[in-house]
């Protein structure tokens, strides 16, 4: 029989601690239906108690009828004290979540020289606490703060603090490795003699600053514990807590234990990019299941062999986890990666056709001259559209114009542009806190009256690369761009000696791709719609 | 005893496979000496066989004189074929490398779907190729791809693989889990087997799929592996290879192991940052032990803990690795760094001087603008020089400004700039191939009046890397400027939301820094020497 864990989210609460990221109510709520989509069984919705922004998420949240429980965070009650005075115990137990998270303090260490109180009054805290929720009708998690350094330090009141919680009626476990410095072996050894003693569900919560938080807790599931917590895409303090999107596909791909369905495990990729949307934090590429080139090939030798069977360059299917192959186009390419991307986009190709052969000789030419299209997919796709003939072309370039003028009282930059649009001529000027973005706010200022979706368009990142550092008056730049209209992002790149021209191509081929499929406005403009004053005195 | 591991780097060859990684030649000599510094044991440099800027590299890496084994990368020879008639391998030991890196198929289904040959001649070929670079005198790698899968499918296939590469000679059996999905207890199991079965040196190649590389790497060096293999920040295709910068520390200080000293553990961080500017690539400040905030504390019971006793939220202290601690309320590390900084540079300063504190302060401040020192030395030191009233001042800019135009015709790029130098107007114009150029050039024809020396220097890179991209149209730009005379070279930084004049700030820095030192010439113009036609129409 498969055994079943439950899968503790703590994006909401945890990964809140990571550095840059900040979740308003709304954001919670919308991550929050993605996280309940995907079937974990707890989202822990942030600390109530200390929090005025997390009450407002709870009050919220009791309304979205989730599958998932909604669990509030809190810290067992103050020293010397008791839990009805204590008002974050009081908001915790308002807010309306059907569990509770109490994290406690379980190595001597840490009750001398952090909470500076006796172990007995230690042990009270948290008894009462686990207790006074009990009394409230939640279900009670018990987070056992630093307990592997607390169990390496004094076993035997770690292991008191574990009874005192079980005792006061905590449903769950949690075995917390808070500073995530301990070894997978050293997990390994003591989740399984914990299990043996105390006689309750174990869970396990790791940090990555070993860059071992995935293989801690799947050593602590080896081990007995069947509740894991954990953050997506490993958002957290520090190092960020352990990774729920490599550990769920391990977890249940190869190791055959089971959190969520197999259409959940489906929805992961999308899941993972959605809540790195939200946070407004850029997913690293080569992000382990669902980054962008978690399944990329590069080398040629690896294509080939990938188109003869995936299985040769990969170690499970994309799809199971909702992410797809991708082929690199690079130097270090052949043909085979070109032809198969094309193949991706829809375009009918051959080895064997006149039209192939040249678009590879093209693009092998580019590439000598700098050009780099792994990092411009965008560029790539208009690039073998324009050879297929599948190509638009709405727009081109008359010219443009840029003045950057520095005083005392500060940088102004201006950019003119004049573009034939349907025929028509448009003349454009904008302001912007660089050349590219003056060049960038032009551009689409012009393009907008015909395509008014343009305005949903940003460039969202900007890199300049040096290509040639030997021969310095002629060297060549590298421009890439990325640009987001809030759904999708893409890629492009332009090169020349002149970075405002490279900068250029890669703009005017961000504009053409975002205008493949955008539906052109009613709208006909008359003339050019701008005044130049600018040039003309 | 201690136990020694070798340390095989392979950032500049299987690092360069990641998405988004391209390296010049002159990007290569500047990381190999950064490896050759922090002690790595094998520095592979490329593929000879394959790619012309690689043999371009080994040229310039064999005068380096490094302490580690150069060493260079190909695959064994071709299918029904010999080693002499193989170009790849001729190109290898040509490249004047110490130690090659062959590899080679142990997976049976690999040697039938992907090289699409026999057992026998994928058995030949080992042996052959192996051989063939023993033969002149190199040191032999044998990197078996594929073998955990290998071992899986055919157990007796893969380790004939192996025993054939020992029996050639191979002075290293790597086993490689080349698509990166193993998991800790597998490499465990199998590498003890291996270890218990091949009489010779094992070593180990993960790769980053699940999320695991670096406990598989770990869980290898329990079992017998005395060779890692892995890159800087681990850089490598799809997800990454095995990331030395979290390896090398837990190997050292939490699993007893020895490597590299304790010294050059130190330099880990400014390793792993240099790499990560060299490559372009922005370094996730949650990276495990090397990222900005790997030890940095939000507010509340944490800092209030660490600052009672950092033992409480730090698994190690941070200065092991080169790193520090970052808390918001008071900021205390990093300042012995900047005092001893200065104090390299001549400078009295003491921590109880109130200039002291002020120039941490200011670089605080300054970093928390997003100015970053560590690619940026010049920078550094003339903040400390000014600070210290140790600094030249010879010019102030009254202004500049910057005209492009682009036509059918062309790219034109003009900078006029305002100078005053010793209480004279000097007022220049310059064309430039862009606008940093173009301000180059008219600064300097500006300044070499009065430092004829000047006519020296030349900008010899150039990165400009966007901040913050939440928030893009206030998005920040750092610029990094490298400047050479020919003999030396310094690097220089300015942040602004504009990137000309960020450009411009790190310029100046860059001009400035030239000057200290630098002979001032006798002439002395009268009044500005440049035609301003160019404004005044």
């Amino acid at each position: 029989m498969t055994t079943s864990i439950s899968i503790f989210d703590t994006t909401l609460r945890d990964g809140t601690q990571g550095e840059g990221i900040s979740l308003t109510a709304e954001d919670k709520v919308k991550i929050a239906l993605k996280l309940d989509a995907l079937g974990v069984h707890y989202i822990e919705g942030g600390n109530p108690g200390s929090n005025s922004k997390d009450i407002e998420f709870f009050r919220r949240a009791r309304e979205l009828n989730l599958q998932a429980k909604l669990t509030a965070f809190g810290s067992t009650r103050r020293k010397n004290s008791n839990c009805e005075q204590d008002v974050n115990l009081k908001n915790l137990v308002e807010a309306g979540a059907q569990a509770a998270t109490l994290v406690g303090k379980t190595w001597d260490f840490h009750v001398h020289t952090a909470l500076q109180t006796t172990l007995e009054e230690n042990l009270a805290m948290i008894y009462e606490s686990i207790a006074y929720v009990k009394r409230h009708g939640m279900e009670a998690v018990f987070d056992s703060e630093h307990f592997f350094d607390g169990y390496k330090a004094n076993p035997d009141y770690a292991l008191a603090a574990l009874a005192k919680a079980k005792e006061a009626g905590a449903d769950w476990i949690v075995l917390c490795d808070t500073n995530g410095g301990t070894l997978p072996s050293e997990i390994h050894e003591i989740v399984s003699r914990v299990s043996g003693i105390i006689q309750a569900p174990i869970g396990i919560h790791t940090h990555n600053d070993c860059e071992l938080a995935v293989a801690n807790t799947l050593a602590a599931v080896t081990a007995g514990a069947r509740q894991i917590q954990g953050t997506i895409n490993g958002y957290g303090e520090r190092c960020g807590n352990a990774n729920l999107c490599s550990i769920l596909p391990t977890l249940q791909l190869k190791m055959g234990y089971r959190a969520i369905t197999d259409e959940q495990l489906k929805s992961l990729t999308t899941v993972a990019r959605y809540v790195g949307e939200i946070a407004n934090v850029v997913l690293p590429v080569n992000q382990p299941y669902v980054g962008t080139a978690a399944f990329a090939h590069k080398g040629g030798i690896h294509v080939s062999a990938i188109l003869k069977d995936s299985k040769t360059y990969e170690h499970i299917s994309p799809e199971l986890v909702g992410n797809k192959q991708r082929v690199l186009v690079s130097e270090l390419a052949g043909q085979s990666n070109i032809l198969s991307k094309a193949q991706e986009m829809g375009l009918t190709v051959s080895t064997d056709n006149a039209k192939s052969r040249d678009v590879i000789e093209k693009i092998k030419d580019l590439e000598h001259q700098g050009y780099q299209f792994e990092g411009a997919d965008a560029s790539l796709e208009l690039l073998l559209r324009d050879a297929y003939g599948d190509s638009i072309d709405v727009f081109t370039v008359e010219s443009f114009k840029i003045l950057v003028e520095k005083t005392h009282s500060g940088i102004q930059t201006e950019a003119i542009v004049k573009l034939s649009v349907g025929g028509q001529q448009v003349y454009t000027v904008a302001e912007g806190n660089g050349p590219v973005n003056a060049l960038d706010s032009a551009l689409r200022k012009a393009l907008m009256q015909f395509y008014p979706g343009i305005n949903d368009i940003h460039l969202s990142d900007y890199k300049v690369r040096v290509l040639d550092e030997k021969d310095t008056t002629a060297a060549k730049v590298r421009v890439l761009i990325e640009s987001t209209d809030f759904k999708d992002t893409w890629s492009t790149v332009g090169v020349s000696s002149n970075v405002i021209e490279a900068s250029w191509e890669a703009l005017i081929d961000s504009i053409r791709y975002a205008l493949l499929g955008m539906a052109q406005s009613d709208y006909e403009p008359e003339a050019p719609r701008e005044s130049l004053g600018l040039v003309n005195h």
